[in-house]
């Protein structure tokens, strides 16, 4: 099983850095003094395709030798990582095919339509998800791009953190929301290496716990049956990013629905900027754990910004 | 009737620069390839209290003498100008009074408290709250600071042009929203003086179209009863604003409800930024007028980011 290390997280950065946004830190006077600490927020709300993904797609692409590139890349999603495996293939010339529920929502899948991938839809379980890339893999040798089980897709999520901590070379603590595990990897691989004594958190939501659960038991556990707002988190951890987690981060925290809602209402209201539930995951732990935060100077990697406008939480009021 | 130059906004941009944020100037490929033109966002949602209001209430304080600074400031405002005066007098020592309607959402009446400012409740009438501030005047020898029928008021609105204009020298046309009419007066002081052939533009909702009404007659014009959704412009043009604006601007668009929730989500979807919906009204009239601005550099100033989250207009869909 190979596992990235810090070079190949720089060597990802001077590969993808043609192709994607170098996103700004943005801070904000009022959400420090909510918070009690210093907060950097690395925005990969701002990333093409609206999210971090497009960083390890791209790698992924970018790696893919001549033969390869000819053949495809194939891999089977409804999230941001569809849409980022999309654009980052057809950008660059490779044909990419797209296995999605026939559930997906219809906005997924005009966005990866856009893209210009080809969508294969499916029935909505994971059995039939797999059949169906596999029988694209056996038509056309098409390489497929797992989301996170994945070397260069690993390597190229720590290229967020490797600009971050470019840019602010010693925060106290680095967060990152945790789901399938490729950008807390990544985070992880590049923090640890960068600046030894930092400490590395995961945030989850209590309702996809199993992270937290991994990490404390010690053994890769399944994940709960879906049911967080945090959509992007619903994944569980697979052996690869478990061993990168167990080894290299700190402790996974965890957080309740309402306060990742709290905790994105406050970014929006404040910060003037749309992240996803998912993103607000990490505030809302370093807001619920204050006796590891306070005074510190603490990095939360904003990981995308893609909602649906028509089904927010933010309950009607008078 | 004293109305300001060029060098009276550059003296307020250098009197404001301590105070308040230098705005980041966004831009969108994605926003340029849907308006087939190149769009510079300046963003004034990210100032302080989320609005450009901020600079004109700050240069406003900055301007009294020292026994005026005694007495306080007065003003009669539910919306943006309300907190930005708050702020920018409370945090320069200068006691702030603010006459809210009791009708106002509970949300500005904390925002103003939240400020430190003294809040002064009267019925949601023009003539009652003209009284109560007439009050406070004769009690206190507090100063009025008007919304935009103010000299300091208009060449503090005026700076976000400048910084705009300073970082982008030479834009085909610039837009502001237009209300009362100050962010529109100063930005045309500016852009005009910077630029002399630049198009200046203000847009309007077409169910608030006093501006343009005045501007196409040559005569100032009453506004309509207050129904667009665009709340920060409901206000009609005072003759101070009307003659910068007759003498400087080129004209006044005007669009419609829907036009504007649709650049509204165009926004917060593509730029993953929060814009209230006045802010939305320039770009929706260079969506709607492709023959003005197609193939040229468009300047569009971004007034503010205020909005209610519990009652957004994107509708619920399946």
């Amino acid at each position: 099983m190979y596992i990235p290390e810090f070079k190949d997280v720089v060597a990802a950065s001077e590969a993808i850095a043609p192709f994607v946004h170098r996103t700004p830190v943005l801070t904000s006077r009022q959400l420090d003094a909510i918070a009690g600490a210093h907060l950097l927020f690395k925005c990969e709300n701002f990333q093409k395709v609206g999210a971090f993904k497009f960083r390890g797609a791209t790698n992924a692409v970018l790696s893919l030798n001549e033969e390869d590139r000819r053949r495809g890349v194939v891999t089977h999603s409804s999230g941001n990582h569809a849409a980022a495996l999309a654009l980052a293939a057809v950008s660059r010339g490779v044909r990419a095919c797209i296995v999605m529920p026939s559930t997906a929502p219809e906005v997924k899948k005009r966005a990866v339509a856009g893209y210009g991938a080809e969508i294969t839809f499916c029935e909505p379980t994971l059995a039939a998800r797999e059949a169906a890339a596999a029988e694209i893999i056996r038509r056309t040798g098409a390489t497929m791009i797992h989301p996170f089980d994945n070397f260069n897709i690993i390597a190229g999520q720590g290229t967020a953190a490797l600009e971050l901590l470019t840019d602010h070379p010693s925060p106290d603590a680095v967060l990152a929301p945790v789901g399938g595990g490729g950008l807390l990897s990544g985070t992880a691989i590049t923090a640890r290496h960068l600046a030894p004594s930092i400490k590395i958190y995961g945030a989850e939501p209590i309702l996809a716990d199993d992270a937290a659960r991994s990490l404390h038991t010690g053994t890769l556990q399944p994940a709960l049956p879906p049911r967080t707002i945090a959509d992007g988190l619903l994944t569980s951890l697979c052996e690869r990013t478990f061993t990168v987690i167990s080894k290299k981060a700190d402790d996974i925290l965890t957080v309740s629905e309402e306060d990742i809602k709290e905790a994105m209402r406050l970014v929006w209201e404040r910060m003037k900027i749309i992240i996803e539930p998912s993103s607000a995951v990490p505030l809302a732990a370093v807001l619920g754990n204050r006796h590891l935060f306070a005074g510190k100077t603490v990095a939360i990697i904003i990981s995308g910004g893609n909602v649906d406008l028509a089904k927010l939480p933010f309950g009607q009021h008078a």
